[in-house]
């Protein structure tokens, strides 16, 4: 698999008579047949034939180091640490022992299944250097709860998080000279796991590869806070009830391109997704949105974002935010909402004073604060004086995550790596 | 890109200060920032800066050719051909000359954006021998448009149809000595587009591969039709107006494999897939599905698949079998509809003495007769005695289409490869 040093599992491409996925497995499960899914439906969704182990690891280090870049030449995942962290699974042997190599190309068949029918997912998450020289992870069981969720949607095998957890630190300590020291910076992390069966027959994928990479970034906004404007987006849907929208699968990202860059087109940075002829605000580009409003009852400042009712991800910056938020913010009078809302909702509130601030929250940027929202031929503002980039909640949110995040405030999210 | 004689766009990548996409390109369009739609909306979709030439074609014939199979052994997508057509397309260049080389590995860097955001689209066809010998594609000016319209939708680059055709007519020839022969065999052909831009910043793809491979296949049906069972799926839905359910993007397979799996633990082939509280009959597993009744108002026998309204694969199949009924069922007093129809209009039909046949239609099978559907606790019967295995409408069309598909009947829909 990996190039450098070919894994077993698709070594030996080259033999004109291979005729099937995984050579080394026992014949009867060697080819699932497209059509028969009741023979291997049970192994094949969840089930461990056997776990991660993480101390079967093997580290093959680069004779090649890569110098490091400037800080201020960083940009959002377009380079990466030396070394990559991957582990292959079968249906019969399930997950082999994890290797951690040089960063290098995969070799795959063009026939994989990764390549047709989008057998893929993917986590994002950070790891930050504190004060104190420790190396810090965010809530990491978050993100391997939902990479298996994920995984167990397209009948990819699920694992054990923690082991998991204990090998992405083993890649970070060895790669440790990539993490910048300043606050802001971070260590980018892509937890992926991809389908590798090489059969064109639609069916559960018979292997599986399960990778990390890691790439140094810079903070989202280097010269503070820079609201953007959304455009509404209303010929087109993300997500829909009884679909995998609350997955974080590659599948609801690319069809996501074409209505940015439509947004693009006509001045706005990002477009926001509604749902449904009521127009439930849902998600602002690949991040979940936040809306803090005066009640029209109540008259108490509320803090809103959608409900996950299966359109939603479940972002863990999302949920995050709503922790902070019932934790600090109910104390102050707040309510704090997971609800169902509309965009004329937030027009109404923005037409009748009573809009506070827009905000999208994900792993990437924390918080990107919202100036304006173009919907149905107007411009909805979103609380922000024309000099100031961010609400009170946006920045008061950023500045309660970093504090947890880089380990000046000691937090149960905090996960150091030893 | 090809791992045996690597193509310049993937080359070179064991540089450690690497740190853009396509290092040959011009410096401001080298890494395009995940934000920066504007700049590159256009140039993204459908521009053609240089479009497929096939005469820049560059032929690497294989060393180390394979054995054929005794055709009894093939199965579905798993055994591939000698070669493999290959071509590359940049963001500024457009699409470079083709290749045609030995079957190999693709060569990717584990930021390659097909691996994380499901940027891919493919397409079925087949190549067929005729009784003289000659090859002949079918319908691949549909194939072509479909790709065009699927690539689009994900920011992926168009091309030009017949060029195309052109080139996959030359790796056809190549390795013809892979097609069987024998009635019900083919050469199957998958065209695929990936991306191939190698940063994990959400956008559209700077760069992408289009390449096909081919594997030969017997028939669906070896030993005659057998007719399958369908679970009605009402937990998960395929697809959704606005979405991109009629395109052919490796986006909508792996979400439909847990589905199947499920309907295959409780006894079924196949899950049917409906659509909203109406419970729409929409598409089997990964094919169209036609139903043939005797409409309740008019009396007729009335052949009817589900409209194109977005949610609905525009399938090849589909769209001859409808061609063919209109052609030569309609003077024989059928009507044929494209429309909407319920699962309980089926479940009326069958309980009324109404149900004709029921089958799907897909490139793999050409039809797929429908025996019985499980929905909401009953099976509906779909009008096929116990010891009958299809329908007449279901045989019929089988034998029309494999008529103009061997070349026994000359029509237009037959592409001779010359």
């Amino acid at each position: 698999m990996l190039q450098r040093r070919s894994l077993r599992l698709l070594s030996s491409l080259s033999s004109p008579s291979r005729r099937c996925v995984v050579p080394q497995l026992s014949s009867p499960l060697r080819c699932r047949s497209p059509r028969a899914y009741s023979i291997h439906a049970d192994a094949a969704v969840g089930t461990k034939i056997q776990d991660i182990d993480p101390t079967k690891l093997t580290i093959e280090r680069t004779t090649t180091p890569k110098s490091l870049l400037p800080p201020e030449q960083l940009v959002f995942g377009r380079n990466f640490t030396d070394h990559m962290l991957s582990l292959e699974w079968t249906a019969t042997e399930g997950w082999l022992p994890a290797r951690i190599t040089p960063y290098q190309n995969l070799s795959l068949d063009p026939a994989t299944c990764v390549f047709h029918y989008a057998f893929e997912c993917f986590e994002g998450m950070k790891a930050y250097k504190d004060k104190n020289g420790n190396i810090r992870l965010f809530r990491p069981d978050k993100n391997m709860a939902r990479l298996n969720k994920s995984a167990a949607r397209i009948a990819l095998p699920t694992f054990d998080g923690d082991s998991l957890i204990d090998l992405i630190g083993k890649l970070v300590k060895l790669d440790e000279r990539f993490i910048p020291e300043a606050r802001g910076y971070s260590l980018y992390l892509r937890p992926t796991m991809i389908g590798t069966q090489r059969t064109l027959g639609v069916g559960p994928p018979g292997s599986a590869l399960l990778y990390v990479i890691a790439s140094p970034v810079g903070p989202y906004y280097p010269t503070g806070f820079k609201a953007v404007s959304l455009e509404a987006t209303d010929y087109a849907v993300r997500a829909w009830p009884g679909g995998v929208g609350d997955k974080k699968l590659g599948a609801n990202y690319a069809p996501c391109i074409v209505p940015q860059m439509q947004a693009a087109s006509r001045g706005f940075h990002q477009n926001l997704w509604l749902f449904g002829e009521e127009e439930y605000v849902t998600e602002v580009g690949t991040m979940n949105l936040f809306a803090a409003i005066k009640n029209k009852e109540t008259g108490k400042p509320e803090l809103l974002t959608a409900p996950l009712d299966g359109t939603i991800l479940e972002g863990v910056t999302r949920d995050s935010v709503l922790g902070l938020a019932r934790e600090r913010l109910v104390p102050k009078g707040w309510e704090v909402s997971e609800r169902k809302f509309t965009m004329k909702e937030l027009a109404d509130a923005a037409d009748e004073g009573r809009m506070m601030e827009v905000f999208g929250a994900g792993t990437a940027a924390i918080v990107s604060p919202v100036r304006r929202i173009s919907w149905k031929g107007r411009l909805v503002e979103c609380g922000l004086a024309d000099n100031v980039e961010a609400g009170p909640v946006a920045q008061q949110m950023k500045d309660w995550m970093e504090a947890i995040q880089y380990g000046d405030e000691e937090h149960p999210w905090s996960h150091k790596v030893l």
